[in-house]
């Protein structure tokens, strides 16, 4: 798909908020293969950091990935 | 990606009505992450809580991370 | 968040049509705490609940609730 | 939140058609119980039947219930 | 619902591509169910499947119903 | 549905960036099967790779099945 250096490697993260920070990058992820001049997706972000409905919309998709990755770590059970 | 106080330790709430609330605060993180700005966000939320399918996306982004921590808290049961 | 009494103390319900109605509940709450103003939630009302979409949009989040709802109550199974 | 006679009390279905059909029935309901008014919903319909992402909307609405139903009935294993 | 002959007797299906391909068959059900004519769905067709927006909804119905489906068939593991 | 040969064998990839490439494939694969003509969907992939709403809209087909294929590798857990 891109020959990159591996940017994936475990879904197992120390805390939910690293958990939280990975969904984020897992939803930017798949934008970066299907759009990845980094030229576009900064023009593209100008606008939809400033429309409310595309936030959500981003929002909604790092909840998926939040939702894979808070199984994948036993939702981080102390007990 | 921010050096910010840690600001999501557990998933473990003590109510299921806890566990909406926060919900509710992770599905605005994402938008916080994407929209820095406070003047901006505080901007768009005066037109989104006005407009019904804003709302309701936004509802439903709340829906999906509960989801998540009503899993994390074995749904609260007390059986 | 709000100091209101509590209104979610349980996920368990006796029965799953009440499931179903607490997903209507909560699904609803999330735009009472994004938009306080039981006003303009009357307002936003009587356009969206003559707008397909938004009625669809509206159904798809009670589902996901639902389907949260019936999972803590181990879909009421009776075998 | 309404007084009607009981319209789901179990969520076991004897094959995966009926809980299909089930679930279709459970997405509608919701529509039901925000716009109340048969002959208003009569008239959405009318639209949205001919526009093809309502109908996408709607399809998906099912797949969220239907994957609730399918779980409650162990996807109907026969093994 | 419909008087139909049985169009869904099981999940199970022998390789992940086989259940994909019912995942697909799921979510354009029901879109029959709701627009039972031929014609318009052919007619509806024809506009959809230019509109990227509409065959990316597409997509995401199908995603939720191969998640069912895949779970149905405890994910083709092979050990 | 097409006689083409096998393109889905099995969920299991050996890391969960093989995983996440899976699920951007099995993305694609439904809009393939729903509009074959590879001229018209490299016309909309103009389109829609410039367009925000289309790019977090393919972002969050691609997290759906990101999560079955993590659930179907029970996490890529090492322990």
């Amino acid at each position: 798909m891109m020959s990159t250096p591996p940017w994936l490697t475990t879904l197992e993260t120390p805390t939910p908020q690293a958990g939280y920070e990975l969904a984020v990058k897992l939803s930017r992820m798949a934008v970066k293969l299907t759009q990845p001049s980094e030229d576009v997706r900064r023009e593209l972000r100008h606008v939809y950091e400033r429309d409310a409905d595309a936030l959500i919309a981003s929002s909604h998709v790092v909840a998926v990935h939040f939702a894979t990755i808070a199984a994948a770590n036993d939702y981080w059970r102390t007990t």
